[in-house]
């Protein structure tokens, strides 16, 4: 057994609590291999007791030869563990122009292309994420960190929602407990490897975006509206805030944009004329898709099967986030 | 002369800055007829100099004995000008749901009634509220009180955006700042003589609505909702918030309920069935209306003419509304 065969094994190893391996969440901290024995050192953090417990054993029973291994493992803390490639904020200073439905369908974009792709549902008092993609997992974790669930397609999530009681529960905060809040989704959750963490904004231009901008290292910002001239006016403010914050537009989304009407084989502007290309000319970043009002889309994000959703659309941003050059 | 008399007369005296009259603004502190004089005395509250000149002018002019008249003036606080008989909150919890719709519409209904009726935009990063009103008069005042515009069919217009040097200026600022400024609209503006003031709130559960509940004596609160289900997760919060905080539901609205498409004479249920009748009952409030997603206010909303909807639904709103018994 060579070093690299031990990590292709341990990449089959999955953590408990997450639906992802140890190699994903990189908690292997160190492999040394003699001849008596293979010591695999392992990162604790976040994992409680019972989850040290039994990925001590799947470990010893993913290898064939169980009596020469010896896991240890080493609290670190869980900056040294995440390493995250890029961080997108999706934004639109709008509410419900579908910023968490472009949040969701980006990483699932992404996941499709087979990326690592996490969601940090930064929208405090109206979270939407878990819902959309029918997750309910609680994080399990330790006092210092803690390790977000993972979706059906292996999308690791975190947001308020699994942490309430219920999910109806109001969370009535003012901005500095919000703020600190986003802070530990993103500096105590165990995120592991990811290529890209895509963050959901709530509406306006106050405490949690600028929480976001001023603590995550965010490289670019998706910035999602609908056809509504009142909603452009909106959407020009956050755009405003981006630039006076120094994030770059990855691109724009135009959502909402028309409806298909089957029985007349027919598009209805129900929210007025298209304006995607002026916007997008505007704000100075690419047009990713326009999406239409889909009544399948509103039933699959209700039933928390997003994940489902097929859609060229789905590929078209993928495409534009991972060639886009921020 | 008698009182009632110069009351009539004053009640056609336009306060400079407003398109309200003097005993609307209930500037009128004192009116005293002897044989030789009128006395009248004007509270001067948010009045600067040149608004008082020509304030004095239409006085004197407004009475044909215009030598007997003395006007003198008095600054008094705005709590002692202001006189509102309710104040309504509209809220949401989720975005994009119509909440500033539903805000103005419900202004429209009262104003259609006969009452005097203004709007509070509490949406400090999102304001909406001037656009769709097409108002954009910047409030005149003095350092301890301001005057707020009306719009064309007289009703009071208070938001951010009115002070803003360009509309889609960001408002980057923490909820202290947000919760100061809806403080200062509530408390420095010369809202004069109301039946109804209408508090359109931002979505979430955190600094705004919190200090509006906390800081504005609010009869009752219009929750607005769509038929996803996604959506009625997030209001519940709301919902959830309000009870909390002990304030009533006056009623409950459904917004972008169905889409009806001439072609084929159909209504189609794009963002899933309604659960009106569900919610309503399910947070104890009457359903004030269902509205349809009408490509008409869509755009009556772009170009600032919503005071020009006419649609049976709206009666229903204000009906709703004053025939409740909080």
């Amino acid at each position: 057994l060579n070093k690299e065969q031990v990590i292709s094994m341990l990449d089959r190893v999955v953590v408990p609590g997450t639906g992802r391996s140890l190699v994903k969440m990189n908690l292997v901290r160190d492999i040394r291999i003699s001849d008596e024995n293979i010591d695999i050192c392992v990162a604790s953090t976040g994992l409680i007791e019972p989850s040290q417990k039994s990925l001590k054993q799947s470990i010893q029973s993913s290898l064939d030869d169980s009596t020469r291994i010896k896991v240890t493992f080493e609290n670190v803390p869980t900056g040294t563990v995440n390493q995250i490639g890029k961080v997108i904020a999706v934004m639109s200073g709008k509410g419900g122009v579908g910023k968490s439905l472009v949040a969701g369908l980006s990483a699932i974009a992404l996941r499709r292309r087979g990326l690592e792709v996490g969601i940090l549902d930064a929208d405090i008092t109206g979270p939407s994420i878990p819902k959309m993609f029918g997750v309910q997992a609680r994080p399990s974790g330790t006092d210092s960190a803690f390790l977000p669930p993972t979706s059906r397609s292996g999308i690791e999530l975190m947001s308020i929602n699994l942490l309430l009681a219920s999910e109806d529960d109001a969370v009535v905060w003012r901005g500095p407990l919000i703020g600190q809040t986003i802070t530990q989704f993103w500096e105590e959750a165990v995120w592991g490897k990811l290529d890209y963490l895509i963050v959901d904004l709530p509406p306006g231009t106050s405490d949690a975006p600028l929480t976001v901008m001023q603590r995550l290292p965010v490289s670019g910002i998706i910035m999602v509206f609908t056809p509504q001239k009142l909603t452009a006016m909106v959407v020009k403010k956050a755009v405003n805030m981006a630039r006076h914050m120094e994030k770059p537009i990855l691109g724009v989304l135009e959502n909402m944009s028309y409806l298909y009407v089957p029985q007349i084989n027919k598009r209805m502007n129900i929210f007025g004329e298209s304006h995607a290309a002026e916007m997008a000319q505007s704000i100075g970043a690419p047009l990713l898709a326009q999406l239409p009002i889909d009544p399948e889309l509103a039933l699959l994000c209700d039933e928390g099967r997003l994940e489902q959703y097929m859609n060229p659309l789905i590929e078209e941003i993928g495409k534009g986030i991972v060639e886009s050059n921020i």
